[in-house]
């Protein structure tokens, strides 16, 4: 049941990082949507390691295989299977921890629940779990593609260095062409200085990241416990590291008062089709649904758990041990994050979008 | 389906502000539990209006009827219908309303949705609808009262005003001493004069609820999509103005590095039952899964929309209006969502206990 | 989660036989429905006890209080909740059970699973608790009179007596016009004997409700799991004393070859809009998929469990006792199961509506 | 959504007849169950066709890979991936319905429901989907095993021959002797004969499968909506092929009567732990919860709808043709749905073991 995401589309994943392979089934594609496979190679890409010296220096290849659902080209309302092979084995990078519970991270947890773990570089712990997400993602922004939604996130804080202003005051596509993923490029060379930095020290960050839907239809949400905003809530923070949930701007503002905002309406056109809000401090929802303004929202990453330092721990018998992680880890999770964040709003708005208009995309 | 809430806990909801009743379904309630009717009722007048000069003077009596599942004082395992009759209509107070769209109230997206809306009090959106939960978490505390789980929450912060330090650092039963529901007496006196200033002005401020859970087993939450801390992000999200979740408290220190926010374990007893971590920046969850540390968590909520204010507005046929809200409305909504992000917090943990622990509280 | 029925249209029930009042919620009701409150209270008095000598003597008056979810007379797309008081307590009728297990009852299940038991009228295990149903489903028929759905279940079988032929070959509106419920009114007769004979002798007999639906257009039902006669199975089953279910007319004719049981598409007019099925052996439902022919599927029902006779049976201690029922009781389930097979028929119809065509019922 | 089964122990599946391949998810598996491979290949091997001269000629090898969720030879916790390639493609025996609308097949259901349909084999509506229910119904079965729980299916019916008396007259290990899967050797040489003649026709044949559960702990299934038996109404009807279901022997006695039909109890040893009922004409289930005795019921499945023979229907544009299968298929489907029906029943029966007990299997 909780391997799965989603009501009317929903992916339910599988895989650990070092199993034979990670992949998932996705339910509820609507027929007819064009499934480009580059597009969802891209998105892929987009998520997997070694991109930049910001991230690890794993070579991951990542390559996804879609094993049905589809049919000349195009999704048959059939759910889509996928695989991908995990590849790039280092086991033995593993065994030092096989018996001990590193700081922060699920060894404990796991061990508690299942009476045991897959230990080998984290199990289903891991984010490669993650891979699945994009799959999944890319399939549902190639459904939201045809009724005119994008969503596009950013890095918009690691460490003390924020990203100033609202979403507005950007060009988003500058985003992609830094390895930080910051769509101001002076500050993503910044914060690529002080990932290099804390990376140098064996040691990681966070920081936060900031996502932005375009195009959403009016209507979308349900009252009272399925309100949209608590959906992707609940999406984000099901990402590995994420401690964090806000939407609009106003979790920034706490200093100000309501009249200060509320959001007014306003027509831009004659007739109701025109009812805007003037500011959008709502962040494009209100009273759970969506109200045809962009939605935005941000979420917080904690600094990856894997420092490549001594660390005071113990071990399955409650010993006390000291541990040094090895190998090949990220030092900042944000900028990888970004893809996966982009993934998990895709399945949200597009499973609420079904909810209100049925399964047929076209009609 | 999206008037329920809760896996095999399920509170399944109904009612508007100005209908006949408020009330719902609580399913899943193990069975041989004491319903301490005084409790629930305790409960419900925690979040009652009236109850301070800072909340609304709305004078609403709340009395719960449970109508099924108890038998000779105990739970018997079927479904509790409960219902609480809405009693103070001043269906005048919002003759001005029928046909605006409030500024950041759901008028204008409810309308959109469903066509039309009852438009008295704010109807399904109006927050009365809280009273459902305040019910199904106070049955949800006297299960978990049995297996030794306590759940608190606080008012954190009022606008600027911030309680400084860890909740390790104050006596929480001092928030019920006091209207604002702070655990800091003096600093809740402080909150308060802000509160009453901003009504003066016919304002509103938001602020943040801060809820502890101590006693929670280990083992409970779901890896991948049914983190705990996700399902209680989506549980917060779901209430009334709440505008963003965090746990632990990394996201307050983000200029830290992994080495610094990682919780070292240690045993504080031989054998692994006594393995614990020396600090709980993690907030009690990691991988999804309770560790046996506290589980604490900040909800943020928005100021309240309703200003007593001129406001510009639309009306239903997208018309600019002036509106100037009246009646007796909350100038902040901290001190009554209180009891609410408890009740919401001991539901989620019960459900979660459930899953693990399948449906028989004593075996 | 047990207590609830259907994905986006959901009943989520309460309420025992001798407790405060019977119940429940009803969510996903499409917004603009006109709520036509003596219909529901119509197709409830269908299912009310002693409607004729061949029912229970017990008068129950079962009337429906609707509490939220319309305004201004139409549904608003909010939960209805509702509730029926219980009135007619005879708990000095059911002393003598109150620590027998009877045989066939689900006394011994519901005390084993929860430790003890409601024992005033069979608790939540009565008949009384599909009530809740009848309202749900009187809604449900409410918003498909709207597309064109017509629900109508008649009893076609009552022990060795069977309604011969085909639905097709009998008016099915005669069928309300005789306490049996047989849209032959020959046989109804024969069958009112029947019951009458078992009845005077303290006995019970089964038998088997068919029902057929009109209208239902094409392409509701989801393949693989969600396969719509499957759905209706389960909802059938989930009605007290049914057995079994089948759909179409091939399980009464296994000696039949494929050959003849196959049905042949033909156009009934030019284009696609026109292919039809010559015969409709299928039952309606193609793959689990409806294809516009008439759906239809009878459910069996055993003897009413409580006979009004010496049974040996055991007490809570496993002692050896013998018990004779008192009290009224229904000889035939039959005539009153009727209207419940239509409402839980059209629960699940409105419900894959629902997933088919999204929540506005009018677009 | 409709692509997943069950609700804490779940399959999702996916995979056409003629795609890359057929596969899932199975979540929910509890830690620590010894996986053992060879007895899942067994059971695949039980389903796979070109067994006998009495199911279709095609070879299909099936080798099962599980990609994830296994350590060390035993479950992990986490879901298990599984894939089976499909190997033996006849495309070209299919060209010649690629345009038509096969009689009782899902082609005009899946056509008029997505637009359009992978026309190959069936696609999605092939029974080669039942593949994937019976890998993860192996599972649940190893996980039963630890337990006390065994499944047994058999064919209890083709055509008009039908198995005299009850499951308990036969040694039900005998089944798997003869190709009919009877465990009356000598009416299964009848069976076959009558199979081997329709055959010769080009024809097929109908039937019933029954199930047997022994072991079935006291307590599983929820009252109301999540009866015991309605689920494993919905499970048998999801299969393909499947058009009744019934459980217990009451629906082959409806001449008899209350008295006759109600099962006593008595006291197979003192106290209330040897508490039986004399009679088990109500299969195991009374109220919707597992009593203890056997549970058992019977799945009616038509004729396979391909026939060799010539058909009258239409094509897509809805012109008359007429039709004429090729190719190998099964003229009988009872021998192969005996390990299918077995595999929904123990992930039926798994699902609510671990709804009532929690997720740890052995504690």
């Amino acid at each position: 049941m909780f391997n799965s995401f989603g009501h009317l589309f929903r992916l339910s994943s599988f895989g650990e990082s070092h199993g034979t392979a990670i992949g998932g089934v996705i339910d509820g594609v609507p027929a007819g949507i064009l499934i480009d496979e580059e597009f969802i190679q891209h998105e892929l890409d987009r998520r997997k390691p070694g991109q930049s010296k910001l991230t690890t220096a794993r070579k991951e290849e990542d390559r996804v295989q879609l094993l049905s659902g589809i049919f000349e080209g195009c999704s048959t309302g059939c759910p889509i299977g996928f695989i991908i092979l995990n590849a790039n084995h280092h086991s033995a990078d593993y065994s030092n921890i096989k018996d001990a519970f590193r700081p922060s991270h699920a060894d404990f947890t796991y061990t508690q629940k299942y009476g045991a773990r897959d230990y080998r570089g984290g199990g289903r712990s891991s984010a490669r779990e993650t891979i699945a997400r994009c799959v999944a993602g890319a399939i549902a922004k190639l459904a939201l593609r045809e009724i005119g939604v994008t969503i596009t996130a950013y890095t918009s804080q690691v460490g003390n260095l924020k990203l100033q202003g609202s979403y507005r005051d950007y060009n988003l596509a500058v985003a992609e062409t830094n390895p930080v993923r910051c769509p101001d490029s002076m500050l993503a060379e910044e914060m690529a200085q002080l990932i290099t930095e804390v990376k140098g020290k064996g040691d990681t960050i966070g920081g936060r990241v900031t996502c932005v839907i375009t195009g959403c239809p009016i209507g979308l949400g349900e009252p009272v416990f399925g309100k949209l905003h608590a959906a992707l809530a609940e999406a984000m923070l099901s990402i590995n590291a994420a401690k964090g949930f806000e939407y609009g701007d106003i979790c920034d503002h706490l200093d100000q008062r309501g009249s200060q905002m509320n959001d007014s309406f306003y027509s831009s056109a004659p007739g109701t089709s025109g009812i805007r809000t003037r500011t959008n401090h709502s962040g494009g929802i209100q009273g759970g649904i969506s109200n045809g303004e962009d939605i935005y929202f941000t979420t917080t990453f904690k600094p990856v758990a894997t420092v490549l330092m001594e660390q005071s721990t113990v071990d399955l018998n409650g010993e006390e041990i000291t541990l040094c992680a090895k190998g090949r880890h990220d030092p900042c999770v944000l900028p990888r994050a970004v893809p996966i964040v982009e993934a998990m709003a895709a399945m949200t708005i597009l499973d609420f979008w079904l909810i209100r208009n049925g399964q047929q995309l076209k009609k």
